[in-house]
């Protein structure tokens, strides 16, 4: 990175925000998982102007330039792993517009996802992508990965309401996406070719998202059962059944014990070793007979226990313990190798039974537990990070996962994306056709392949 | 066209399947509005590994390749307006799988809408997308063009649906995007950049659809208003109550006339000059809670009559206004030159004060209708297809309607698609960096620029 490079770079955002020292090198090296790599510069843009100056500049000395929102995911997505240049987008962190008549937010990029859902419910409306990490992750980082979360079973992704993108091109060059109206078909959808493209293609730098009404009732039920597939069996009848609940999530016994042992009480009925999460929302009398099919399918599946919320207090405390989740089992002082595979709903009896093989045969533990809905399960290999030998039979484990949920007609990633961390499995599910195709879209985007380098493709 | 190249095409799809007859390159020239091209050649293929070789020739021999399904759109899309092969779809017409354990149907592209729709719904399941050719055109035209339809309001268009497709590349690679999950973040989204992309990327072969179960009731209400500004404010009032109907439909008085002289009745009462029909599904409820709201918005914006459907025969009689509009305009004699804009809903008030300005100002008469919960309202100019000097005025009116449009951060289409009959206005809505960015989008699917040449791009 030459001298003449950071200078240039300098004068397109200003001196002060620019850095190399050390601590902020580190300080923009890493993801949620701590997957690092250090980056040569970190640059903190306030306008999409700088940033197409910053662009173009690295397109033109070949460096690598690697987008960050708030380092919250989980494949390496935001670490600069050939270094060069971090672009930060925290300063871009306003709610630009919040329009109640025509249901939308326009957003910069580093809002946080929970204050704009906030923001939004103090006037009645309703964002849905509930990633876990809500609190913290930025609706970029959102956009970049398309996140999903437990919501997504009734409401879908993000990417079902990113309605218009300001991005820039990695060769300098803004542009606009979609529009305001909620329907646009001129042209190619280059909107929903953003989503999910893992800072790979442009950078993002406004996001118009649609907006709903916000439910007025939700209600929540937690059924626990003596064996997951009786689980299992719940999700399928309450579907059957034809409910849309607003999140169906399943958390298997390995993940009940993990919680047990962070928060120190036992939180399910002694020999439970599955347990379901459901909650509807809507108008009151709609969840109501929606509560009612439910609790009928967990019954007939046999349920040990169904605790419904009265209160949002009530439902907040169900709650708890998918929520606890992720906490509980690092504090297992365990390395969570964490895959969110995901297969047509129906086949999760058989993605569960490979589940068990593979930690059979491999002698790992094995806790599984996510968004039952939409068929997409966090299956968390717990690995000893000392040692070796296990670590060896988790990676050759997470292989034949990935060819299994494959042959489930699944997929490998729900929610977490690539990144580098999934990079060398990208051709279980893709052909080379299939890749080398997605390749010269990079290319229409990326000419100088400088835009995150090494992630997506292997 | 050389000898050797259709003595090949036959050989890949069978002698009997190519056709140069003048009365079959007629029967494939033209498409919905009767905009129409020659072919030299008719293909019809039964496989995608049949229409891969058809590709591969076409690539190799620079011939253009024009993908037709129903033939039933508006702009042009399977038109071959360069001549070349026209590649029909008809014998892959096959409802392949209907999986209700995971709410997804596997089907052929040349399905048609409401056969798919029938089917579904036999087992209690729903495809929403209801574009008004639905008993006509076919998904895969569907899944190229993003059909919308009334229901889009309430289950957004055909997009939402596609969660995987089969397409072959006019390099002859057969492709898979997506998969059966409903949550795939693997690699870039070429499902949804195919869908809407209007035959000018690939040949899709196979769709697989996501499904939701059927909305046990559906009611129906029509009101009718002495000014169209009235319906608008009915419209922006049942919003502001948050209700999310599945369709809002609104008609203008223009276009209630020509319904009214096409049926030889009146469908409102005299001095009449909007109606809005709205319809809300779900739950019985839930319905119910929603149409007395839907009744409050329309009384307070000064409805003079509004009637309910208490039947399945009534609610047909209410629609078959919005139901008639196209006949009934075609039927005037005068050429209707449709055009599907869209606003943000907030905004129809100024898009129709807009088009009242334009009729005023190039002597037109306009009749509008259409998807007001969306914004998207068809703008149709009738004019005398003899009166040169009409034609030349319309012609003026639709490039400033166009720009009015976009001023209103809104689209020039939001269904038929660009094809080539909006191909010239592109670049009022897209700048000259998106039109290249899309253009090397298309170069990195169709290197030999063989698929659908003369479409979208100006």
């Amino acid at each position: 990175m030459s001298l003449s490079f950071r200078e240039s770079v300098a004068r397109a955002v200003g001196v002060d925000h620019v850095r190399d020292d050390d601590a902020s090198r580190a300080a923009y090296a890493a993801d949620a998982l701590g997957q690092a790599h250090l980056p040569d510069l970190v640059v903190i843009p306030a306008t999409a102007g700088e940033i197409a100056n910053v662009a173009r500049l690295c397109t033109e000395h070949r460096v690598p330039l690697v987008v960050r929102g708030a380092g919250t995911g989980y494949t390496g997505g935001a670490v600069p792993t050939r270094g060069g240049v971090v672009l930060s987008l925290e300063r871009m962190n306003r709610i630009l517009e919040i329009d109640e008549v025509n249901l939308l937010a326009v957003v910069e990029p580093n809002v946080i996802n929970a204050d704009l859902q906030r923001a939004v419910e103090r006037v009645g409306l309703f964002y849905p992508p509930d990633p876990a990490s809500l609190e913290s992750s930025s609706i970029g980082g959102n956009v970049a990965e398309c996140a999903g979360g437990p919501r997504a079973f009734k409401y879908g992704t993000t990417k079902r309401y990113v309605l218009a993108l300001e991005a820039v091109l990695p060769t300098g060059e803004i542009v606009r996406t979609g529009s305001k109206a909620v329907k646009n078909v001129v042209g190619y959808d280059l909107s929903q070719l953003l989503v999910g493209s893992e800072g790979t293609l442009a950078i993002i730098t406004r996001v118009t998202l649609r907006l709903i009404p916000k439910p007025s009732v939700r209600a929540t039920l937690a059924a626990t059962f003596s064996d997951v597939r009786q689980a299992v069996d719940a999700v399928t009848g309450l579907i059957g059944r034809r409910v849309v609940p607003a999140a169906i999530e399943l958390v298997d016994g390995e993940s009940l014990r993990a919680v047990e042992a962070y928060l120190g009480r036992s939180v399910v009925p002694p020999g439970a070793s599955a347990m379901v999460i459901v909650e509807c929302d809507g108008g009151e009398a709609a969840v109501g007979a929606e509560n009612r099919l439910v609790e009928e399918a967990c019954r007939a599946a046999g349920a040990m226990e169904i605790r419904r919320s009265a209160s949002e207090a009530e439902r907040e405390d169900l709650w708890s313990v998918r929520r606890q989740l992720s906490l509980a089992l690092r504090a297992t002082g365990l390395l969570k190798i964490n895959h969110d595979v995901v297969v047509p709903r129906g086949r999760i009896p058989q993605l569960l039974d490979a589940v068990t093989e593979l930690a059979r045969v491999y002698r790992l533990r094995v806790a599984s537990f996510g968004h039952a809905g939409d068929g997409n399960i966090h299956v968390n290999l717990m690995v000893d990070k000392e040692d070796a030998d296990e670590l060896k039979r988790a990676r050759a484990a997470e292989r034949q996962l990935f060819e299994r949920v494959v042959a489930l007609e699944g997929s490998i990633s729900g929610e977490h994306g690539i990144g580098f961390a999934k990079a060398p499995y990208l051709s279980i599910e893709l052909s080379e056709e299939e890749i080398a195709l997605m390749k010269r879209v990079k290319t229409a985007f990326d000419p100088a392949g400088i835009l995150n380098p090494g992630k997506i493709f292997p």
